[in-house]
């Protein structure tokens, strides 16, 4: 029985690709396929390699597969959760494998295609050194019992990237459904979630959910702008309105994520201990925790890198930041002059040329800041991912704030100009969101496009994609782009957050543009995943993780800068002629008031749904009356009389 | 081996007390018995019960006991963390039993007294109804399969209480550790724990430290009023120094809560799933969760009940409340006016009657209100006796607050009388306190000792307490009073947190009469608890829950009172002779900086301390551990060959 699951190489199908450097030494590649394909009792990852062979001969590059077999104790050991017969989600065990939705022996469909590369991607960097205490061939690359193998191959460069393959079929359906044709209605998510993943498709659902919401806001927008409206009740109201809805669709983007990572098994996935990040080096210690042999490096250390390096280098790249925009502000003022010197065609085009470019170096100060900043978090030597990319986000969040933000708050809190902020506002917002939508889509799918042409013409064929053979496409493939992550995604969507809510009252037509760019963003980031980039590794997770904290962030902050728009307000100042302290005073009132009313919302609306929250308390009963069940089988077996009165 | 750990009735150990109704029918109590005796298997709770023998014969009280081992095997159903050998704190069980520090089959001091009187009552309330439809005996008292025979039997009048014996001789011990001896130093919170469990104790654990905690406000509080300071810099910089000091100790609670109950194994304890409360009513029906048959009322009905009915008396009670207020100002007025008129010993006298009468009449709201409190969440029918908790505990809490601070902010935010504010508040504080004190404990010690002084005149003894036997203990212990819970006492400590820091830069002094009343409050409490009450059950807990938030939520109001507090006084308004709105703003610029410092400090803060967080991090890496184990031996056993390239 579990013979015949067994596959022959007839079946083997490539999943992942590894590709070694050029050069690499025959010992090395004939050690690691061992390991490779080694069983599980002797340490290995019982995978199946195959070199890949192309016109060119054999060039480094495998292809690796598993058996149907292997694949499900797989998904037991990441412990993957999948949907039973009864509807209910449960961890996935093979010796349960019966009671599983879908589940047949021979359906090799069982697990997405997705799932099974994050498998292999799991089983490879678990495949740790035994007494090896170097990789054979490279005595510099040294190993240590537990060292995860595939990550010292990667730090010495011996192993250049491991990718899993797009399933051209597949890819081809996804984008026909996604993006293919014009079309109202929602994404594809499950499918997304199929074929990338769950961190991607949960971005996609965001981007999605995030758009729908800014709706509302966009269309009572609207008619500020086509009747020019500028009753300051109005705008009172439209301010209320955004800070209340914005409480309100964080709160219920929680429920939604809830819902979809249920439905996706990913709510009630179990926490996998953190090994070290691939970058994280040290003296040779005992980690305390789990007793293991592996770089330690003392956290007293890093602390002071954190404190006395990065926390200053920050500072000054913050000031450096305030310091250009004083410049773009004498820019600004000069502009003016000159205009109202020579009244022109020219000269009133004139006037925006400073914001843009202010908004362009901006985008260039961001991008080199983010240089910087990944250098000094890698630098930090922080020992876990989750750890390190914490530190990064508020590195670079921190700065994008300031940097997108900073001139707005100077022009609508020193120089109380709401003329100029409301242009500024436009112009910034409108330039970044073209240039973003250029830098991070149509450029690189252009560059893509050059590329491929390029190649088949070397290759001289005329076939389709669809007709390439597998080291075609492999070749293809492992030239294209790395996707870096769901980080900058989040960021353009965070600071567009920003320009709709910070300073809503002012400019109402900020939700109309984000959702006009959320629309085509979809379209733009959709195509990126498919064509420009390379498939990138499923990450199973549950929710957005720090980016809720940071957009909540947001929102509190936006009610403090309303409520100050709105009590400069020439219309709300004529309500209090008598004093204007009490037009304050009224301000800071009702900030609090809705201050309050946000922190109580928040608490108030449960984070999941009442049927998500009946399910995993179900679940949790069911798990505590099977351990009730073993500890009273237990005491049955053990049989001992009572004596009693 | 097992056999010989069973106890026959020679070492029986009487350890929870069971009152029957007087009365109660014959074949009720065989039945009963019966159940409580019975093996595992047939459904029993497998425990020794045996019927108190007083001179006046048989009273329907029954002691239970069990044997060693019986509690040892209860220990690992409720899931009791206990220290091992190699110093961690690990889940019992039975066959892993010998790696546990202090273990010894003849030991047993094992578990504590009050882990086990815990186990028992654990036990009692899963004895469940199997086929009976009603009590034998009581036909009006239903049972269906599942219910809860304990509960039933409280509900139904049958059962008067249950309760657990005190140790005289552990007591005697504890009691003169505690405050037998006027000594400097700790509490001794580890034999409190092991006494009356970890509820109790770590609300001595919050007294103890919130007390140390106000001495530093206290010795900055004293010379303001030694030396008569008036200047409001200096009063701006105890105000500042209060505001982050109440963050920091709030934080720094949260660590030292994680250490004490990671030492008591309550932090790693799993939580339980939790059965419907005794009260809770309603339709037969099967609860989704479970899949069983019990009591079923929609939430609908539960959420009308709260927002249709419960609402609408809170806000009419905070109305009337507020009414009562306004009177106590007319009075005050009046008094003032009639000192006025007859300068007199007797007319100054007359100016603190109001606030006295106020605060009596606030005591006594307080209690009424208590009660509607009490009689409208159960009508509320919450189906978890958390869920009851809660919403009790709310209802009460904005109650208490408004009573015991709307004057106070009347009088600070509308009179704007600060030498009444000092006043008000000095007299609200001290009288309150000294009321507490007498209501709480000295009038129960008192009654309970001329009771007790009665009863032993009865019995014509002249034992002292020591060489009273089991029959005069219990029935002498069946009279005390029944701990109502740790509610009152932190509702206690929170208003007072209320008097010290909301207005903390208006009277410096609060936190000093707040230290002695906590000094005197740690001995009238430990003697309620040593004399005046039945022992109560030991109740796991791993934190003080809502109160931390309710906390926390104070010191947040805090911020915003001693601001604007701060910017009325004349002093400060005297650095901006220009410009009231400049003085306004720079108020509202520190108050949001304050709060902003507040959050991000609150959020830098790691809630637990390092080793805490290590020790945890490798029982997590442990129990994973043996969880891959687990999936690679079923690998193993497979032992399926793979073919490869």
């Amino acid at each position: 029985m579990v013979e015949s699951l067994d596959t022959a190489e007839s079946n083997f199908r490539p999943l992942v690709v590894i590709e070694l450097a050029k050069g690499t030494k025959e010992e090395t590649i004939e050690w690691l396929t061992k390991r490779i394909v080694d069983k599980k009792a002797n340490g290995g990852a019982q995978l199946l390699i195959k070199p890949l062979v192309t016109e060119n001969g054999v060039e480094n590059i495998y292809l690796v597969g598993a058996s149907h077999l292997r694949l499900l104790l797989g998904a037991e050991a990441v412990g993957l959760v999948k949907e039973c017969s009864d509807n209910s989600m449960r961890s996935f065990t093979y010796s349960s494998r019966k009671t599983f939705k879908h589940f047949a022996d021979d359906n090799h469909n069982f697990l997405t295609m997705a799932e099974c590369q994050y498998i292999i991607k799991h089983e490879l960097e678990n495949l740790r050194a035994k007494n090896e205490k170097m990789i054979p061939g490279y005595p510099q690359a040294k190993l240590y019992p537990g060292k995860s193998i595939v990550r010292r191959l990667l730090t010495s460069g011996i192993l250049v990237q491991i990718f899993p393959l797009h399933d051209r079929e597949e890819l081809k359906k996804l984008s026909h459904s996604w993006y293919g044709r014009v079309k109202v209605g929602y994404q594809p998510l499950d499918n997304i979630r199929c074929y990338f993943g769950e961190t991607i498709a949960l971005y996609f659902g965001f981007l999605e959910y995030f758009t729908f919401a800014l709706i509302p806001m966009a269309v009572i927008g609207i008619p500020y702008y086509v009747f020019a409206w500028e009753d300051y009740d109005k705008y009172v109201m439209f301010a209320t309105f955004n800070l209340l809805w914005s409480t309100v669709i964080l709160e219920v983007w929680k429920r939604i994520c809830a819902i979809l990572t249920y439905r996706w098994g990913t709510l009630l996935m179990k926490r996998q201990f953190e090994e070290p990040r691939p970058g994280f080096h040290g003296v040779l210690g005992i980690n305390p925790v789990t007793g293991r042999e592996e770089p330690v490096y003392s956290s007293i250390k890093r602390q002071l890198r954190i404190y006395l390096v990065s926390l200053p280098f920050v500072c000054l790249c913050l000031y450096f930041s305030l310091y250009v925009m004083m410049i773009y502000f004498d820019l600004e003022q000069w502009a003016l002059d000159y205009h109202q010197e020579n009244e022109s065609n020219f000269s009133s085009l004139m006037l925006y040329v400073p914001s843009i470019i202010y908004a362009v170096v901006i985008e260039v100060m961001n991008r080199i800041y983010r240089y910087a900043a990944e250098f000094l978090t890698s630098w930090e030597n922080h020992r876990l991912e989750s750890s390190y990319q914490n530190h990064l986000i508020l590195k670079v969040l921190v700065f994008n704030f300031l940097n997108c933000f900073a001139s707005l708050f100077y022009i609508a809190f020193v120089l109380f100009d709401m003329k100029l902020l409301r242009q500024s506002l436009a112009t910034l917002l409108i330039t970044s969101q073209i240039l973003n939508q250029f830098a991070e889509s149509l450029l690189p799918y252009w560059l893509q496009k050059r590329y491929n042409r390029r190649m088949k013409k070397h290759t001289c064929s005329k076939k389709t994609d669809m007709d390439l053979s597998l080291a075609e496409q492999v070749t293809m493939e492992k030239e294209m782009g790395t996707y870096l992550g769901t980080f900058d995604d989040y960021l353009e969507l965070f600071l567009q957050f920003g320009y709709v809510s910070l300073f809503s009252c002012v400019y109402p037509l900020a939700a109309v543009f984000a959702v006009l760019n959320n629309i085509t963003e979809i379209y733009s980031d959709a195509l990126k995943m498919c064509r420009v980039y390379k498939r990138p590794f499923a990450e199973p997770t549950a929710n957005i993780g720090v980016w809720q904290l940071a957009f909540e962030t947001m929102s509190v902050i936006s009610v403090v800068t309303n409520c100050i728009l709105i009590g400069m307000s020439p219309q709300v100042d004529a309500l209090f002629p008598d004093s204007k302290m009490d037009l304050v005073l009224t301000v800071a009132l009702v900030e609090h008031l809705l201050l309050a009313i946000k922190f109580i919302m928040a608490f108030v609306i449960p984070d999941k749904p009442r049927d998500i929250q009946m399910k995993l308390a179900k679940l949790e009963f069911e798990s505590l009356e099977a351990l009730k069940q073993q500890v009273r089988a237990f005491q049955m077996q053990l049989h001992f009389p009572l004596s009693h009165h």
